[in-house]
């Protein structure tokens, strides 16, 4: 039995047709705008820069950002390759704000072996804005002076300090630290599922973003403790594997292609979702915030 | 065994103690504000005004907003008071958006009975500003020219307009409707529990906000099927009854206070969040978000 009414009163008017508000300018849903995007304003995730999550639910699948973080990033590849997550688990879920994992051994002596990797890593919390393309919104960022999209990651930048720094939204993955900033070395990795917390951006080293999979982590049970800390190991979420896509045979990988954040695809979908005209809204907002902006993403076409 | 790792890397500083950061102004973290606050900065939740959602997980309570939504509020205490809810489902849930709860029957005539609830009611999706206290934050707001709270309540303000309204924060309950604004009888309510969508704010009657047991809600399977809707009636959540606090046996209650958001209990904590001196933060951020700050729930005293 279907439980998707046709009638009333259930869809927050998402499901609406879109209707034109204005003969002159006719209304494009977002969803309307994708689909008639060329495939030139797609790009395909490169396997050498994404982790599968394997989980007894399901594969989470992650976008690495080298740009900012070239060091933890090649520590978390050379970990992945070594297999360092595989068999630890999910050891904490705080409702509205993150889940976590690694080896959450208290004593330092029973911590699992980081192999080949740093032991050692540089706090990446900013970097110079120059030489990098910044697809801004126009619209405006309580956080920062400017938010926009690079290399399709939601990000800030400061025109006073020239500097540009990966935020925080739903999906982002960050490296746990301790009290000194360059106390991450990419073993410990939390995962963005609440409301944006912006007051970590240029605070911790943000690693990468999770690109398909979330409806996997948010949904794990929140921990008791403090700080959604669980009380009992078993209560963790295993983690059966953690690879880089290009670990894998091409025949398991799951080819995925994102959005570009500076095709006009986007413009167009980012603008159809900040004036809403489709019949149901009343009061267009005007203004996305930028942890508001979807991303979208798509299977690759074979071949 | 504990999984709370005292050493490294997996407390994001939360758990850190708080330093001094300038001798001058020695700095408090909201929890050690809130630790000290007068009893006189709390308020208790009238019984009248709360709805006790039973799960089989546990309970949800919910603060109603009868400034905001007179009449959907009264729907809704006739429709608890007289065991609309019970036995009915959370028939989706939406990654990042919200779940939402109800009768799904398809076929309006296999629709429940809503007794002696109103058929009809108008659209309340913002209200004079006239009359009611603003507790304005002094951030800036992307999607409305002020950002505070009214009654407890996440809330914009537009002082050319005079209106005031109600904001889509995580935990906001809200009423479902069709494409006409009249069209919601608050039967079929919402909680957000993703990001929050602000472009729903004075496009959707607001009727109230979850003030414990999101960490219920939030974990919810997402449904498989488009906006989040299951495919089986079987995959709902049954909700085993929904009741108004003042119906139910004092000694069945929850009595909870919340903070008073025009408290200086209030306004010193989100300081302490707007600018985190913890030794932790490189970056305060000095900037709050209005639906990052979080409204302090206690249990009541006895007595």
């Amino acid at each position: 039995m279907s439980l998707r009414p046709s009638l009333l009163l259930l869809a927050l008017g998402l499901a609406c047709p879109p209707l034109l508000a204005d003969a002159q300018t006719p209304y494009k849903s977002a969803q309307e705008i994708l689909k008639a995007s060329p495939d030139a304003d797609w790009r395909t995730l490169d396997p050498a820069n994404t982790l599968y999550m394997e989980l007894p639910a399901g594969r989470v699948i992650i976008e690495l950002a080298p740009r900012f973080a070239p060091a933890h990033v090649g520590n978390i590849r050379t970990l992945a390759h070594e297999g360092y997550w595989n068999g630890l688990g999910i050891y904490r879920s705080q409702d509205n704000f993150v889940v976590q994992f690694g080896d959450s051994s208290e004593d330092e002596n029973q911590r699992k072996s980081i192999g080949s990797a740093q032991k050692k890593l540089p706090a990446e919390f900013e970097r110079d804005a120059g030489g990098l393309k910044f697809d801004a919104l126009p619209d405006s960022d309580g956080w920062a002076p400017e938010a926009g999209f690079v290399d399709g990651f939601p990000a800030a930048r400061d025109p006073q300090t020239g500097k540009t720094w990966l935020a925080h939204c739903y999906g982002t993955l960050g490296a746990g630290r301790d009290t000194a900033p360059d106390s991450s070395n990419g073993t410990e990795l939390y995962v963005v599922t609440g409301q944006a917390p912006r007051q970590l951006d240029r605070n911790i080293t943000v690693v990468g973003r999770v690109v398909q999979g979330m409806e996997l982590l948010s949904v794990i049970p929140r921990g008791p403790e403090p700080m959604g800390f669980y009380d009992k190991l078993g209560q963790a979420t295993p983690i059966t594997a953690i690879h880089l896509a290009s670990d894998v045979a091409e025949a398991e990988r799951t080819p995925l292609q994102v959005l570009r954040t500076d095709s006009r695809t986007f413009s167009a979908a980012t603008e159809a979702r900040r004036n809403r005209r489709d019949g149901w809204y009343v009061h267009p907002a005007g203004h996305i915030d930028l942890c508001n902006v979807p991303l979208p993403v798509r299977p690759a076409k074979a071949g």
